[in-house]
């Protein structure tokens, strides 16, 4: 179940712009506050089954568009890679301000990734 | 028109596989194969004003999609970056291996964003 959280918040990082606000929110209070399904339902005025179509629908979507457009798999490989990146300038030797200069540049790239 | 071309082109990379299979084929013999909107319109037996449209209907989703988005400004931003970490390497003393194994990865890298 965490891996299922932590799947969907990395999609809703990458592709939640293209749901509807109320996709959003309903999004973020599952599973950004982790309210419960009766909690949001009351907060609507709509049904718990209204609230569970919302939510199964919206990640469908998100999924939908991971398919088609792979942000989060390609993250995942990106970060692997930069990682290396710094593992390799780590076995350098002892030149602690050119490390820094680039793990700074590493740094923001990760940034420019997960900016939205 | 030339900027406008290369636009589209990076739109369509980035986005082009939220479009309907025909906006595709569309926007690819347009912009990709450089058919003129008479050529396309005999091809598809419509009027060339309706392939115009298609084609401005499509730009407009790819444009949506980037504000939304924003992956090519995103993309544009990593590749600046990543060419600084290059040219950083580049000051090291004369390290030919270990140059070699970063852009290595650096390539890499560069490979996983332009994938489809």
């Amino acid at each position: 179940m965490i891996e299922k959280f932590e799947r969907m918040a990395m999609l809703f990082d990458f592709y939640g712009k293209l749901l509807t606000a109320r996709q959003q929110e309903i999004l973020l209070l599952y599973y950004g506050q982790d309210l419960s399904l009766g909690e949001i339902a009351e907060e609507y005025r709509v049904s718990r089954q209204a609230v569970h179509d919302i939510i199964r629908r919206a990640e469908k979507i998100l999924e939908s568009f991971e398919e088609k457009l792979g942000l989060v798999k390609k993250f995942i490989l990106e970060k692997e890679k930069l990682e290396k990146v710094l593992s390799l300038i780590d076995e350098l030797e002892n030149n602690q301000a050119f490390k820094q200069k680039i793990k700074k540049v590493i740094d923001e790239i990760v940034e420019i990734q997960q900016n939205d």
